[in-house]
């Protein structure tokens, strides 16, 4: 791509560098902030570079937070000795999205997967361990992925955690609402079978 | 989509103001800029602010540009008198791209589009006749999209020119019907340009 003005072409390549978003893409999006006022497009970088100063994360559960304890920790209106492991920031949106869950988290950063070369030793396991010895957590729910690296990342910190008087659960792995059976894998329906739940706790979750 | 932070919330948002751009893709662009360098993210922001605020359109060609007069138009290895018309400055970068057009544009803002309300009088097209009669212009080379507008346009502007001696061609039809320019491949693009013919026949082509 040829431009004529080097301001025109700093922005285009600053927003292709952007994941998914390629030269094409970031020239349409740079000549709509051409045609949006001053002020709105002023907001818009002062927004995302302030956002990047002050963020923080939070120094209890890693998530993603304006202050140094997330306001999910902070709030003592949830249950705090309920615990959600995600393996990032977008599961603790999403959970929160469903307006579901009311205790608290735990973000691992990631999850165990040797062939990315990612070990327990570069997640927030030991401050999860740390938290569970120091806090009072009756149960641990992981909200991981259903994949290897899952279960994986499940049975090592279960594995951690022997002895420790606390609950541990996953969330149900079965067919998704609104998915079709002869189109579920064999692992998820086999799972599904034998992780079945008696119809009348099923109807009274629905209700 | 349920956010703990108020500073994700709000980047977030900025980025979901762009077009084609949904929650859970700013999001994912924000989680990125999270990742950076704070200078790097720095970098990026000021690039937006800095572009927005001292962009300029050419007081000639009406091309985007760093200066009062875009460096196309200031370039005096470029024929002068050789003037290509587009829609806007996204043609002006694709024909650019393909590196074989020495002459300079006028870039119209729009196309004359009677259902979507734009008339000539919205677009540069007065601008463009004072501009023939003003410069030692010997071809006007217009490349429209190849559609009934791009067609109006071409004709309405023939029109306006009729009586001045200048060489009015279009470029070839090598772009199929319907198609958008910006997106042709640039082997298309340039010999669109090279085999340009006369007004005159491609209206009788038409026919």
């Amino acid at each position: 791509m040829v431009f004529s003005s080097s301001l025109l072409e700093n922005a285009v390549n600053e927003f292709a560098k952007l994941p998914g978003i390629g030269k094409k893409t970031a020239l349409r999006l740079v000549l709509h902030l051409i045609k949006q006022d001053a002020g709105e497009v002023t907001y818009f970088s002062d927004t995302i570079a302030k956002m990047r100063e002050e963020i923080k994360f939070c120094s209890r559960c890693h998530n993603i937070s304006d202050t140094q304890l997330c306001n999910i920790c902070a709030n003592h209106s949830r249950k705090q000795e309920m615990l959600c492991v995600v393996e990032n920031i977008r599961d603790v949106i999403a959970i929160e999205s469903t307006q579901q869950f009311n205790g608290i988290y735990h973000v691992l950063g990631g999850i165990i997967s040797p062939l990315d070369g990612i070990g327990p030793e570069q997640l927030n396991i030991d401050s999860l361990v740390q938290r569970i010895h120091k806090e009072n957590t009756r149960e641990i729910i992981f909200a991981l992925n259903p994949n290897i690296q899952g279960d994986t990342t499940v049975y090592y910190i279960s594995k951690k955690l022997k002895g420790v008087s606390v609950k541990i659960t996953t969330i149900a792995r079965g067919i998704a609402f609104g998915g079709e059976l002869e189109y579920a894998d064999e692992m998820t329906l086999a799972k599904s079978i034998s992780n079945r739940i008696p119809v009348e706790h099923y109807i009274n979750d629905s209700n």
